[in-house]
This record gives C-alpha cells, structure tokens and sequence, in this order.
C-alpha cells in the first residue's frame, strides 16, 4: 500500500504542477510580454525663492524642470548652490580638493591637475580667504565654494503635480489602452488627484505624496535631491475583454542623494565669456512601465498540459519500480509481468535476458 | 471506433503542437532574445520663418532639435508661442487659469498660488488687458497669452530627413550588424529615402513619409505636436548566414498633442535677469530596437520534441480510460486487461484490490 | 542487441538533456528577470584647450559633458568645431553642399532649399573667400566651415574619471543591492580606479581605459568621436545568500564618428539676435544594465524534470516499434503482446481490427 500512497503522492504533484502551471502562469493563453509604451510627463507648479545675492524669485516649470521635453526620466530641483560670476583667471583653489593646501610654492607643481581639482595649478601658493593657504589654479573663478545647503530653497515643490499620460499597445493582440481614462469633464485632470484607495486611476501625482508612498521624507531629499523610481505595471487578461486592463502604480526611492553641475554662460560687455555655474540638487524621477497581456489560444494550453503530462508516464514507471525491485513480493511480481518470449528459434534467447536488462523498455516486453 | 477516431483525433493534435513548437517558434533554435544595440540619429534640413515680433528668421537643425544628441528619443519643433521679454515682477494672471477672475480684491487671497497659476497672488484684483479682471501676481511678467497657434510655424519639416544608424550585437553568438549597408557611393545616404517597397534599406527617412505611414496628418501634429514611434525589428536566422538579417520599420502614431515650455534666460544691461519663455510644440520621436536570433542546437530540439512527445503517454492512457470505464464492453476489458496477479500468500489480496483502484498505476499491474 | 543501444542511447540524451535544463539552465530556481535599476552618472577632470578665437580656456564638467544630469546616457565633448558670432543675413552658401557651386544666377533658383544647405537661396551666384562660386543663401551667416579639425581640442579627457552607482533591485525575491559597496574610508571612492584583475568591484573607471578596453583607440575616438556601450551584468544567485551577487561590466565600441551640432544664442547690444554654434565631436556612452536572480522552487523543479520525464514514455513507445515494425522477429512479437482480445458477441471483431490498426493505442490492447 506503501506504492499506493507514493503513486497518489506522484498525482497530486502533478497535479499541483499542472494547476500552478495552467492558472497561477495563465499557461493557456497566448502572452504579449513586450508591449510598446510611450509616456508623456508635465509637472505644474510655482514656488518663490528668497536668495540672498538674486533676491526674490519666482520659479516656475520653464526654470526647475530638467531637460524640459517631459520624458519619462527627468530631474526636479529642489535646492541649488550657485556661483554667480565665473571668469576664467587665476584664483586659490578650494581646500576641501585633496592635494589643494600647501605651505610654499614647491607643494604645488605647476602645470599639475587632479581629477577633482577646479583647474590647473600655476606653480604659487596664495592664500583662501584669509585662513587656509592654498595652491594657485588657473580655471573658471571664483571656484565654487563647499558650502551645503542647510534649507532646501524650492521646498514648496512639495505640493507639485506630475501629470503622467501613458499609452501602452500590444501589437500581438493589436489593443492599445492610456492611462488616462476618456471624461467629458475637461477640468477633471486640473482637479483629481491620484490616491491609492480613493482615486487609484487619476493620473495626476502630487510630488509630497509621490515621495511618501517611495518610503522617502520630502525634506531630506528636497535638500540633498534622490531618485524616486515610479513603476507603472498593466496585467490584462484580453479574454475579460480588456476592461479590468488598468496600469497599476508602484514607487520606489532609489537614490538618497543626487546632484549635478551645470553652467549658463554669456558675454560680457567687455566681451569676456562669464558663466554663472549652479550646482543642483533635485529629485530625479525615473518611469518604468511594464506589461504583459493574455488572451487563451488552444497552441500554449496544449503545450503545458504537455509538460505536466509527462508525469503520468513518470508515475507509471516508478511504480513499476518500486512494484519489482523495493517491494518484498518483488520476485513474484517480477515473474507476472515479464513473463518469458518463447520464440520459435533459439537465437533469440540472448534477445530476451538483455531486454530484461534494459529499464528504460519496460514495456517492450509486454507478454 | 469513436475510440480509434479520439486516439487519432489527439495523435492529430500532438502532431500539430509539436509542428508548431518546432517550426513557427523555432523550438529546434537557440536563441539570444536581448541583443545590445546603439541608436544614433540626424535631422537635416532648414525652415524659414515669419514671426511677427522676431522677423523673418531661419531655423536649422541646432534651433529646432531638442536634445541635440542624437539619441534615440528626440524631439522636432514645429510649432511655437513665444513670450518674448519676461521679468521678474507684478501683473495681471491669465484668466484662463482657475481662481484668476476676481471682482474685487477679497477674490485673490494674498500668497495664494494654485498649481496652474503664473505666480503668487499679491491680494489686488486687477484689470486684464481691458476686457477682465483678474488676481494680480508676483511672477515672471507679462503671462504668457493662452492663445493656440492656428497654423505650424515650421511647416516644412515635412520635408526634413531623418537618418537612423543602428547597430545590433547578438553576443551570445557574437554576430553584429548595422542597418547602413556598407557602399562604395559615399553620396547614397544623401540621396537615398527609405521606401517599404523600392528602397526598403536605405536608413534616411522623410519626416512627411514617416508620419503618413505612423497614420497620422503631418499639419496636424505639426499644429499641436505629437509623438510617433519607431519600431526596428531584426529577425535573425543565423542558420541561413545572416545574409538575410535586416531590419524590418514599422511606425505608429503614439499621441495626438505634445508641448512643452522651455526658457533662455539672460541678463540686461540694467543688471536685470530676463528670459524669453518658448512654449513648442512638435513631434517627439521615440525610436525603439527589438531583436531576437536563432541558431540550431540539439538540446533545445530534445526538449521541445520532449514536451510534445508526453502526450503520446496521454494519449495511451486516455485509450485505457474510453475502454475501461466509458465502453459498453468496458467490464470485459477491464476483466481483460486486469487479470487477478495470484499471488502465493492470501496477505497479498488487499493489495490487488487497492492496485485496482489506483488510477494513475494502471500500466503497474499488466498480467 | 541494436534495440538495446537505441534505447541506452536515448536514454543518455535524455539524461543529458535534464542535466543541462537542471544545472546548466539553473532550472531548479525561480527566476527573476526583469529587476529595477537605477544608474547615476558623474565625470570628474578638467582639461585646458589653446583655441585660436577663444583664447587659453580652461574646460571642466560643467562645459563638457552633455546632458549634465547624469543619466544613464550621456556625451563627453573631446573636439568641436566652432563658427563663433552667427547673425540671420546673406552669405554664400558652402562649396561642400550638393548644388552650391554655380557659374551664374540660373544655378540658383530663388526659394530653394536642399536638405543639407545651410539656408534659403537667394537667387544670387557669388564668390565663396576667392576661390569658389556658390549660390547666396539667406540663413544664419557665416556657415559653418566644413574643414575637420586634425587634433583633439580636449585630448586630457583620457585621465578623467567616470564614477557610476548602480543599484538593482529583484521585487520578487525583495533582494536589493549596490555596486558601489559600503566602505568606511570616505576617500576611497575619490582614490580607487576599476581594474579588472585588481580591483574589479571599485565603480571608478578612468576613461582611457574604458575605451581601450572596449577596443578603441582615445586618440581617434577624441577626434572625430565615438559610441562606448558599459554594459553592467548582474548574475545572481541568491540560495547562496546573494553575498557573490555582485555586478560584471564589460565594454564594447560601437560606433566609430559621432558628433552633433548645438549652439547658444543671445541678444547682442544692437537688440539683434545671435548665436555661436558648435560642431561637437565626442564620445557617447551607454550605460545598459542587465540582471537575473534566482531562488530554488519546488514548481519549477517539478515542470523542468517533467519536460525530460516525457522521454521515458517516447522511449517506451520506440522500443515498441522497433521491436513490432523493423526486427526480423517483428511478426513474433506482434503476436505476442497483441493477442486477441476475444469478445462474447461477435459484434466486436470489427473493433479488434481496427484497435489493431490504431498505432496511437498500443497499450489500450494489452491482452
């Protein structure tokens, strides 16, 4: 009965497989894993800046978002440090740059420039801002000074929408859905707001929140910026029709600091080439989509009940090994099921004893 | 017969299963489905313009491709609405924004700013161009005019080309291609235009063709902007050489409106910091590689061929079933195919009993 | 005897094959093959050009790498070309364009435009610096010069240091990790260079030898540009702890000349609208991150060792015929395992017949 037992074990195995197979992997359908998607982003906003060298300022979507085209990754700045008027000339370096400090002249090879260095050293040793000493570069100056920001500046970027409009099109199955449901009411993107329970299909995402659901604290990054990944996911099961075939939202917080330098430059009345050079910080928020869809087709279904099949045959043969070799009635049943080919010629008696020796032909020597 | 009719009737579907597993999917292959791939692309062509306040202008392509690059996703400007002098400072807001009207200065809750809004309500309720009146605020003045260009400023851009180089590399069979075919004629990819019938390898494409055939009108989306997707398949059979490994193009019309707003800023003589606010229109286009190539291999053929080949048990066992259980003669064979195994002990008779009725052991228990 | 080797012989391929699926193919494991990552980019160095108009400059980050936010794509401009102070005017076009060269006005219809030209013609055949005749253009004037420059402007770009973070993260096995790993020393990350042999998990990879182990040479890629392709591997197996979960790069060159044009515009004193524009050659890089992580599952195990178990019965089933169809002996065996299965009625002999027949249903008439 020990057989038995295994062999039900075997089926439910199987069958366990098989059901996995079929439901839980949708194995009957015919998937679509690599969708074409196309996402388009606008962020809106205003927040006012006080600073102390470029006074009251407003910033608006033309001035904090970066690059512009509303792609599906771009940057958001938070908070910036800038060196308003940059010449090229000769300037002490910064001692936070390592190899910067010295005592006399001989500390500071002319000519030389580290990888972090500002510029190219000119071979004196000057003194920065009256209390460190320093080599001499010759580069853009003022360098910029090391300054962290202890304040975010545009902390009101909290309360900024990010509009995300996501088309997404099975080729396969030629159906194409966006995101962005059809309404009547033209105001209705000016005025929802996406919520997880309430509104989970408004595409309209306030940057707080956004940040929040990320596992992020607002603050930390808008001070020193962070890269907040948004995932959008769709799972459609076509032979529903397509109805249910809505994106799902996810975030993550990716990075806990970001930064990048970037320069405006011009010229000068004197005709010299200035640049004011701004360090910003920002969150940069990076979309994924994802998708899969599945409509049944008599092809896979065949194929996988195929895979999990294959057992039965499986099943069969163990039993039958354990039925001759483990089990104690082992000989018995030996003799019952391969019972001797009396073949009319003699020369055929080798045949059957290698037969007999061959496992994977049981079946070859049916009686 | 009806069993003889269902055996064949599977043996028919098993045929075709395999058939299909092997051939339209190339089950006897092994494949490399994520190839690596670089895309660069190049605008050429120029476009005169007559602006009211900026004059007769010509634009080329380094005014009129955003970002410059050249990479994969790019943006062509055909369309724009300038705000040509903005300054930091106090004017009306645009009464198309929600909350700007107002009848007096209770309706503009001073430091108020909506997420639409231009600026930060100063409390003053003012006039707007004559006709309004609106919330005054402290912004980037004057606001833009929410006036929609009726006819693209850049309208031939139907005729600019776009030339897309694209190189694949399948590393697991180390096999790489470019989509620019080696020539003699250093002057072809001047003069040649892709063509699915008469050209259909020449990478230059016509920006008017391109949106045709994406199924879109080229004065529309140069109106309002759009996006439009370019789909390069590479199916490769490296069985054949790869001689015939080309890509294949295809376009779709991804969005009907596109814009965005970006800003020059620069400084007056006056020392004040002034920009000139662009919001452009355009077709944004997104240029998308996908590529997969097969090779023979034995293992992967044994496993396709495996996983059909288990129905071949299927099939035998489902004969068993029709026989035994559904058949009129069913007890006959029954009594036929399960002959009592005599064993020497009577222990043994629980066990034939419980071997009869285990389902997935039939073949277990041959005479 | 051949029966025999047949059926041994199937059965190592059979052997083999689930070897290879188990081990080789980890089929054993629950995968994961589509992790999120995020990549964030940041070059380090200064270099220092003797540029004719320019004067002795000094370039860092801020000027030389395009776009600045580090994003996963980006452009390190080594050479340029630039045509300093452009105005909107008339000027003859360029010899190097496809109809510019003419002998009289008639080889310049008014209006026209080639895809290439740098303007709208004038109707005007006159002198290009001397030596040629061109048609007049109305466009941004002077044209560019076609001359290509012989020596890279920005040849120290080969010490810069290019740091890239990485962080993937598998949602299914909520494993997530960093390529760049934690240390104590806070400098480590400004002092350490990736080497293969030596230190192959430091995130820090100088240019040069970027490039050289891509298979380029910097000399030439500095001067007419280049496309890089870093490719960060991620192969993870996570029963092992996901401690040897660490990142494999490797670099291939995939173009040999990039370059793009962009310029900066501005408002000279006389309110006249001017632009300096740069022909920028350079080196584009393309950071492509890939992953998979697997974990042992019980399903997968079962579904893997199914596809092979579907062998037994294929063999099962060729044993059979080889021994009913193709041995001198066939007809011998045939008897044996189909003896007849008498009926009660006679209304059965049809069936036995056609049973006989039906070679999908061997087993169906075991004796």
């Amino acid at each position: 009965m020990g057989f038995a037992g295994t062999a039900v074990g075997w089926g439910l195995l199987d069958y366990k497989t098989e059901k996995w197979a079929l439901l839980t992997k949708k194995g009957y359908q015919e998937q679509d894993l690599d969708p074409q998607t196309s996402v388009i982003t606008k962020l809106k906003g205003v927040s006012v800046t006080q600073i102390r060298d470029l006074g009251n300022r407003l910033w608006d979507v033309a001035d904090f978002v970066k690059p512009p085209q509303g792609e599906n990754v771009f940057f958001l700045v938070t908070n910036f440090l800038v060196t308003p008027e940059q010449v090229q000339g000769r300037c002490p370096e910064h001692p936070s740059i390592p190899l910067a400090s010295c005592w006399a002249d001989e500390d500071c090879p002319e000519g030389e420039a580290g990888t972090h260095s500002h510029g190219i050293k000119t071979g004196q040793c000057v003194v920065f801002n009256g209390t460190h000493r320093t080599c001499e570069i010759r580069g853009w100056c003022p360098v910029e000074s090391g300054t962290v920001p202890t304040k975010p500046l545009l902390v009101q970027a909290e309360n900024f929408t990010l509009f995300i409009k996501n088309t997404i099109t099975f080729h396969k199955f030629n159906f194409s859905k966006s995101n962005a449901l059809e309404t009547q009411d033209p105001t209705y993107f000016k005025r929802c707001r996406y919520d997880p329970s309430s509104s989970p299909s408004c595409p309209v995402f306030r940057i707080g929140d956004l940040v929040a659901a990320a596992g992020g604290v607002f603050e930390d990054l808008a001070l020193l910026g962070g890269a907040v990944g948004i995932q959008v996911r769709w799972d459609c099961d076509l032979d529903a029709g397509g109805s249910d075939c809505r994106p799902h939202y996810s975030f993550q917080l990716q990075e806990r600091s970001y930064n990048f330098r970037t320069a405006t430059h011009w010229w000068e009345a004197s005709g010299v080439e200035a640049r004011s050079l701004l360090k910003l910080y920002g969150i940069r928020f990076d979309i994924l989509v994802t998708g899969r869809a599945g409509k049944f087709a008599l092809i896979p279904t065949t194929i996988t009940l195929g895979t999990g099949a294959a057992w039965l045959g499986v099943i069969t043969f163990l039993c039958d090994l354990l039925l001759l070799y483990v089990d104690g009635e082992a000989p018995f049943y030996w003799k019952t099921k391969y019972e001797e080919a009396k073949a009319p010629k003699v020369t055929t008696s080798p045949e059957q004893t290698e037969q007999a020796s061959t496992p994977p032909c049981p079946a070859a020597q049916g009686p």
